[in-house]
């Protein structure tokens, strides 16, 4: 054919990086197909749904096979149910949102993917590292892009300097990959940064439910101002273990405006042109999550997998080994050993460990010689890998 | 902030057409509470999901909550059985599909809203009236457009004409809102064009499981050449009913290249980055869908809402109305009586009858003083509305 190809799609690399490792992966199956592989990569959740969101699911599911409750299209942003639901968690934080800010979705990736649609040619401020898609979403879009660098000096939790200019930050607290978190303080200088500059900060906290004690914001609305500078953008899917189910929201405040437009209108007209909508009965099990109970089982299963960081931080430690996070974030973020590049380190593990972990370049630049573990694998498994990673480490 | 935003967004309605009517219909309910308002507007379905697919869902529902059976992240592009259940459904129009070129998503509006990610800026051609998110998702991305007129002369099925250039062709059939379908020859036409221009169609074929007879296609690729110039995008939730499920997907043949670049490629990549796959009990819902029990079921719902539409075209046939669809899609695309404009009509049927239909000015310019009617209520409703039509028409 003759038509053109939006050329930005040259710019980035061939496959998103869990496509690659989940390659490079299969491969090594395929030629070691007795191989015992510890999957200790992939962010991916492991523990069963909760009783009550099951419960939910189940009866959502059996209501659409019924002439009387059966449900067609959802509404745009979500039912108020769960609206309502997303609505009284972030109240437990002291935050108020609007019911019009609240916008569900089939989960954050989507979301962040997403975004870039309604903003014009900025620039735009990623840190480095960092989860794939906000560098790869830009550069698709063709914007200009700078990094924000993480290392072991700044501890990998990342600050405004003082040649940042005016734009888009994104921001991303518990980080992926490197577990870091800000805590209020922390954060308030980032708020302060965005008003004086005019700046937004487009804020993930995927991992907020993993925040233990009272040292770490959950949420940007915690902070004063932040209605006027930050969109936020939530997930079910580590809180709650949606990954399979697909659930997520997004914030944009009724007061954030850039130049005399909403950003809150642009959005819903992005959705409503775009997206149909989450599933009826995802969003009985996502209301379940939040409830009470739901949530007490959902910290359970966090509790579970704090467990395994724990466990893994205290080979670290007993290693010597550098590393970030596994307090408050299911990562974990070490410095290869004997100065060792993260893919080769990936190969390392993966070959004589049987372990699979994330190469930290995949993450950015700066996520050479460093390597992402995730907490999210079964205790027995993730007591295999500790014992296998502590003879070859 | 002084951040930039998409200024294409300006450039479209304030508001999306449904969201619209939607408006419109609550306005009106709160100051009549008591009008009995019939439906007939939003293409949304009425009728419960098939009792295969309800199991299907509900034994997927119930796995996410044991350990064994729990699944986290689904395949990029759908699972397994999921693809291989819709290349099997082809196989009926003996087309054959390669796995890797079936993507399955959250649904056609997705689909359609997101693909223009990996184009570039080349023309692009839309029908005129039809489906407003081809042209809102395009205007959005700042895309040149020039339409296709549909109208009474060529009874609003477009065919290529001798001045249409290289570019993006929109084709829908069974056409959403005229109701109208290609038969061979006439696809064939487009193919021949297509392939002749150097152009893509991008072909929408949500209502194909409404055709009665053998006289109008079902997918394009039932067409010799299709592959190397079209991308067909399906839905389940006209077919299955949907609608509140969320679920879709869209065939990029592997033979599917511009200016050397794959664009199967290019979508996995899109994918693979914004994406994070369907719910898996709605997978499972869908391959139930596709069984043969199932599309046996949902065929019976299909009946039901063509009964729907039987009924309506005997009204309109008897009132002498002229319209097109209704005989192989649940739409029946009317001239609005006396000359009416469109919008007028919608306030007239709305405010006379209590029953509310979609403006076809809002699918285009060509849509001015014609009305888009759906089959897909209740026969003792859709009874009940033409009764009330029988009156004021």
């Amino acid at each position: 054919m003759n038509i053109k190809i939006n050329d930005s799609f040259l710019k980035i690399n061939d496959s998103y990086l869990f496509s690659t490792i989940n390659k490079k992966v299969k491969k090594f199956i395929s030629i070691n197909p007795n191989a015992d592989i510890i999957r200790l990569g992939i962010g991916d959740v492991t523990l069963p749904l909760s009783k009550v969101v099951i419960d939910a699911l189940e009866k959502a599911s059996a209501e659409m096979g019924v002439q009387k409750t059966f449900r067609g299209y959802p509404p745009e942003y979500g039912y108020d149910f769960l609206k309502e639901a997303i609505k009284k968690y972030y109240s437990r934080l002291n935050v108020t949102l609007d019911m019009d800010s609240i916008f569900c979705s089939d989960g954050a990736k989507s979301d962040l993917g997403n975004i870039v649609d309604i903003f014009g040619d900025n620039l735009v401020y990623i840190p480095n590292p960092v989860y794939p898609v906000y560098l790869d979403s830009n550069i698709m879009a063709g914007r200009r892009v700078r990094f924000m660098e993480g290392n072991k000096d700044n501890n990998f939790l990342i600050l405004p300097k003082g040649d940042y200019e005016c734009g888009i930050y994104y921001l991303c607290s518990p980080n992926n990959p490197c577990g870091t978190a800000y805590t209020y303080e922390e954060l308030k200088k980032w708020v302060d940064f965005a008003k004086r500059t005019g700046s937004l900060i487009i804020y993930d906290s995927a991992y907020e439910a993993f925040i233990k004690g009272n040292e770490f914001v959950h949420s940007i609305y915690e902070i004063e101002g932040a209605k006027e500078c930050a969109i936020e953008v939530c997930s079910f899917s580590k809180q709650a273990g949606f990954t399979g189910l697909r659930c997520g929201f997004t914030i944009i405040p009724l007061e954030l405006e850039a130049m005399g437009h909403s950003i809150n209108k642009l959005w819903s007209r992005r959705q409503a042109t775009k997206f149909n909508g989450v599933s009826y009965p995802v969003q009985r099990a996502a209301e379940a999550a939040l409830s009470p109970l739901g949530i007490a089982e959902c910290m359970k299963n966090i509790d579970y997998y704090m467990e395994n960081a724990r466990m893994l931080s205290k080979l670290f430690d007993e290693k010597g080994i550098y590393y970030t996070g596994g307090k408050s974030s299911p990562y974990l973020w070490i410095l290869c050993p004997k100065g060792m590049k993260s893919w080769d380190f990936f190969d390392y593990l993966l070959e004589n460990a049987n372990v699979v972990g994330t190469p930290g370049e995949g993450f950015g630049t700066c996520g050479e010689g460093y390597f992402r573990i995730t907490s999210f694998n079964t205790h027995e498994r993730t007591k295999e890998a500790i014992e296998r990673l502590r003879k070859i480490l």
